[in-house]
């Protein structure tokens, strides 16, 4: 490892030969099969890249027509040579709607062509809808038996004094649910407990850092300054310090153990309640239970891992509240993002710089620097607001109060869709920020917003391409190449990882990136779907990003991705809907357009296509949705008959017993408990190897240094624990990273030398 | 009867001592408390009152408090007053908002009013909110066992070849709700049946009209021509002649009867599903069946009399689009419904008339006709209209297919509101049709449209008052007097009534007419909220308004009405949106006005408050909602266990096994069925003696002179069945229209003599 010797070599694979086989892994990304994806990755997976086939379903036979039809047609008019002399009009304008007649009869051509894209477009979705469905149904039909299907999440329990929230569960179930109700699990707020876990095992990660430098070097015991951070004070033994240390934190951990279990105020108003069959979970959750309804909120519970259990502790009420301020949080973000940014940047100038540091002045002064500083630092600014963007609207999702890490994701995948709507599609196509649109579209009237939004489409066709060249190709080669990844695995490795198990930590894959995916997939649905008529020559470069996009994916589905959780393809509807506004806007926009060019009579001729596609939405919302958020009757009562020989109540009860523990009571008695955990885990356990520590969004709560314990637990019990999980975990992921870290560059950084 | 002898005497009442006491109804009608109203009129009577004691709790500290503060401070501005010169200014105005300067500082008195208002109002339905909520609850658990409790209805039964849809039910509902299911009943298309019903039912009453006049004129045998409605042709015996009509009928009506029952295409693919327990049931109408949601819908079923059972044989799939085209077709009549107002009018103008009758001429040259007739008959077209349009939308909503009558009456009520927010309210504020109004919105920006209205909103004030003395007032006391019943009432005795039984039907007090009373009651909520600090000196009208209507319904519901079905305050949640919603526009309204002022300033300051009048009402609907829609299973289970020692489940089935039967099936074998039919009358059965007949919007899918037989069908066995139902059917009803009727005039006109 250290021979390639070199500073280059350190980062840098200077072995060329390995890079003429680096497209080897497309064709077996192609062989897998859809049933195989499924069995292998999840639904999830599978689902996620059917977005990408639909994207090439619509788009293809979308820019054959319309490449054929439409560009002929805004060929032969010949306006903007004849307006040549005064503006500077692009070739690609001469493709576009532009280039035609005000009052020509030709755009009829384009008004025909968005009827047929529209109803090319629904007739897909509604397939796809149908398909994604029925996926579902019977993909969650296919699962064995899990503690999901049994068990329903009640909030809200009302208190009665006297009596503790358990008990009133018991008599409350016991009493509606007679024949159903099986047993239930408290829900605990572990928060601190939690965070005393985190410190233990930063502890432990320090002195097996310790440990090992003791055994690479025996004739030195490593040594530590005692106060504020080890940094002055006496030095003491390292190895001493810490195991005392963590002996003291053991006895605290045991004791907030006590408390917690023991305490009654430590039990929220929560609880897992479990039935003794499919059929009375189903009914529990779809039920209004009280004659009060706020109280006794049923919810299907999510599985075990996809719960976020730091928000099952927030009080129920205050989740209303929660939910108006980060929604007028959102809206301020996404429409005043600009002034903190224009603020810092005002601060972040070249003469702020000299002001705080005069002793530069020589340095900056210097033309090049200068010109360099001046362009880079507001542009810094912006780049680190954007990459804090995704993990904020995670943030702010998580404040709303979801219990499921899906539904968080979900949650930030649409906020930042608005966000790129807004300030992407529209702000590209109307100069100025978010904000003054906003105060231009109050003061617009209905009819002219539209207008100006529309007749400057046309003239945005070349940005666009640009963005989808830079944005949507060039990430897609990121993904592939997985330069994020490499770059955090790299600043980790420098600054973070002491021992084997953080290098594993840090070299996580992690899973699909819904809230950042999401959302720019469907910013290209909206880009093709407004300029298939108005320009059609923007087609080809979104029909590259969808085919490169989804073999790319497909690979890192198949070989490196890990899914932390498996929701059945939960987000679909989400995908679904946003395809339909964009249908929404680019109609409205093409009418918009076609009202500048005066060809006012087509008005009603387009009116009629948006009532057409909200009613299909109607549609297919009554007759899709409830697959994704409602479980039949007739499904639970399948489900049951099949099972019932096999199993008894008390069987069932064992199996339920603690599925729905909170994480971190399991791993801290790791050995008196282990027995009956491996009963429990050969049931259903959370996808094992890796779990979620990478999943950056979600220990932002924590300090960034601090991967949070309880997700991790799971990753530790490796080795202990045997697992028979129905997805196997992707056994090359770890082989593909190594290889393609290894490929790209060697390890030269040696984090065993601090 | 027939001394009074003299025309006028044949109309009016010229007793003249009788009109001394016409008051005295007065303070027996604030005798009753509401649990007696409750026992007496039924839930949705007793609700429906505390809407206009609402609007008093509302108005009248709103009065006070606008009166003494707001009036003082408008007055003391002299802006008016300078402006003398160029504007006629009414007295009103000067105790308007219009009156203060603008810029001035005073206009922080109104906004701080406006949230003064806005707090109270809110306060106050909250409390409202709760209190018919838990209304609604105790009335439901008080009430006995009722076959709506155990029933759910089940529509789009899904079509299995070689299977009957009870069969299929059967199957379905034993396999997943086994341990609840109880019994089905099949929903047969009996309109064509209702039909034949009602032929008979008419011959019927030519028979007994026929054989009356031979008794009298025993000499005299009645005789009438055979063919085209006897207008010509030879003559023969009249009762011969209804008789052997009546006899082929009944044997035509054996035929479609069985083949009602036998044919399996006659069943509809919806059935009334019975359960052995209210929790199942409850269960069954909350959960989702089947894996496809649109089959296999489950509802709660509305009582049987409140079934509107033509709508039962419409196909589920249509209701989408039935609902779709309904909702264009009231967009269209509420903004463009002058347009076909306007070309009758310009039909039924002078010179139209003169060309179509012009022997006419020497007479409407004459210039007092001719005048009068100008001003007449284009107003009489919009009069025709509007007195149609209740009619119009209740047949609307049946189009639409709703099921339950109080949901018809419900939809009709939210459409008539709708039809008056745009063209009494806006429609007088701003001058012009709706059509023009909607041309200008969609050609204004979001901010000039408050603006707009905003500012010509004080000027307005007068209108409305006179309006609120016009409608309101003069509304009321016209419902005491019953002036429109009393002229239906005349109509129909000149014009069809010729037995008995017809008169009684003509003197049918019906029920509280929904679909026109909530809208106008909507709209005077709106009214008070808007001008209250516009104009303050407009409340105490509004005041005098809710007073007295207070006073008259609840003498009318008390002595009068008699409800056709009990909704259990269904509507509750219809008026709580409106009132809400008159908030948001009051709102809105005065930002709108006060930017004109140059107060914009204070623009900020207003703009929190229609966000919190929409946090205030999904914090209303999530708690208070539910007690409207769903049926808590806590709820069904108190109820089961309080009855489950006292009934078993043949019991059970025996008593649910025809409720929902078709009542048309029932009339026809009054006599072969006549014992079961006691059996579950006593248990449930509509109200008795008069039903629905006079209901004019029922049967507005009849021809006019044809009241529908099977909802008046109860009224034939009044005298052969013991009723024991728990409203007691208001004793004294028909003493006081009779009364009220000898109060105004005699029975002058004898319907015997034709």
């Amino acid at each position: 490892m250290h021979a390639g010797g070199s500073f280059v070599g350190k980062f840098v694979n200077l072995n060329f030969k390995t890079y003429f086989t680096f497209l080897n892994w497309m064709p077996q990304a192609l062989k897998m099969s859809e049933a195989e994806i499924i069995d292998h990755a999840g639904l999830d997976s599978a689902v996620f890249l059917r977005i990408y086939l639909l994207g090439l379903k619509i788009f293809v036979p979308m820019a054959a027509v319309a490449l054929v039809v439409l560009i002929p047609v805004n060929v032969s008019d010949g306006t903007l040579y004849s307006l040549n002399k005064d503006l500077v009009i692009s070739n690609i304008d001469k493709l576009s709607i532009s280039n035609v007649h005000s009052k020509s009869i030709k755009f009829f051509f384009h008004i025909s062509m968005q009827y047929l894209f529209t109803f090319w477009t629904c007739y897909l979705l509604y397939k796809e809808y149908s398909r994604v469905a029925s996926m579902r149904l019977r993909f969650l039909a296919s699962q064995g038996r899990r503690a999901e299907q049994f068990t329903v999440l009640v909030r809200n329990i009302p208190h009665v004094s006297g009596r503790s929230t358990s008990d009133s569960v018991e008599s409350f179930f016991r009493k509606n649910h007679p024949e159903h109700y099986l047993c239930h699990q408290a829900v605990y707020n572990a928060n601190k407990f939690a965070r005393l876990v985190q410190k233990r095992d930063r502890l432990q990660n320090w002195l097996d850092y310790n440990q090992l430098k003791f055994e690479r070097n025996p004739e030195k015991r490593p040594r530590r300054k005692n106060c504020f951070l080890g940094l002055w004070g006496e030095k003491n033994d390292s190895i001493d310090f810490y195991k005392h240390q963590i002996k003291e934190l053991d006895k605290k951990l045991t004791m907030e153990r006590q408390k917690v279990l023991k305490d009654p105020k430590a039990i929220m108003p929560a609880a897992f309640v479990s039935f003794n069959s499919r059929w009375g979970a189903a009914v529990c959750a779809q039920t209004q239970q009280s004659k009060n309804p706020t109280l006794w909120l049923t919810k299907w519970a999510p599985e075990p891992r996809d719960i976020y259990w730091e928000n099952l502790a927030i009080p129920f009420v205050s989740l209303t509240i929660r939910r108006f301020i980060i929604s007028v949080a959102v809206f301020a973000l996404i429409f005043f993002y600009m002034i903190p940014i224009a603020f810092v940047q005002s601060l972040a100038n070249l003469e702020g710089l000299e002001k705080v540091a005069p002793f530069l002045t020589p340095v900056t002064e210097l033309k090049f620097i200068k010109s360099f500083l001046q362009g880079f630092l507001p542009g810094l600014a912006l780049k680190i607001f954007l990459f804090a963007l995704p993990r904020a609207l995670m943030i702010m999702s998580k404040v709303e109060g979801y219990v499921a890490k899906s539904t968080l994701e979900r949650k930030a995948a649409a906020k930042y869709y608005y966000f790129m709507l807004v300030n992407v599609f529209l702000g590209s196509i109307i100069a100025g920020t978010a904000f003054q649109q906003l105060r231009a579209f109050l003061h617009e009237s209905a009819t002219q917003i539209p207008r100006t939004i529309g007749v400057s489409i046309p003239m945005k066709a070349t940005f666009f391409i640009t963005y989808i060249m830079v944005d949507g190709w060039a990430g897609i080669a990121s993904e592939i190449l997985r330069l994020k990844p490499l770059v955090k695995f790299h600043l980790k490795n420098m600054l973070i990882v002491k021992t084997e198990r953080d290098r594993v930590k840090a070299m996580d894959p992690g899973s699909v990136d819904f809230p950042e995916t999401l959302p720019s997939l469907q910013l290209y649905f909206l880009l093709g779907l407004v300029y298939a008529v108005v320009t059609p020559i923007l087609l080809p470069f979104i029909l590259v990003f969808f085919a490169f996009a989804y073999f790319v994916y497909r690979h890192q589905v198949i070989n490196v991705y890990n899914q932390e959780y498996e929701s059945a393809g939960a987000f679909w509807p989400h995908v679904h809907r946003c395809i339909i506004w964009s249908l929404l806007i680019s109609q409205l926009l093409l009418m918009g357009l076609l009202s500048t060019k005066e060809a006012l009579s087509s008005t009603p001729l387009i009116i009629v296509l948006p009532i057409l596609t909200l009613a299909f939405h109607n549609y297919c919302k009554n007759r899709f949705e409830p697959a994704f958020r409602k479980y039949p009757l007739e499904e639970a009562m399948d489900k049951d008959l099949e099972d019932r020989p096999s199993e008894s109540d008390v069987k069932l009860k064992s199996f339920l017993a603690d599925a729905y523990l909170h994480p971190i009571f399991r791993s801290f008695e790791e050995v008196e408990s282990v027995e009956v955990r491996v009963d429990k885990r050969r049931a259903h356990s959370p996808s094992p190897s890796r779990s979620s520590s990478s999943s950056s969004d979600d220990d932002s709560h924590h300090l960034e240094d601090e991967p949070s314990q309880e997700e991790d637990e799971p990753s530790q019990e490796e080795a202990v624990l045997p697992l028979h999980y129905e997805y196997e975990p992707p056994s090359d992921a770890y082989h593909y990273v190594a290889e393609v870290l290894s490929n790209v560059y060697e390890y030269g950084t040696e984090p065993y030398h601090n």
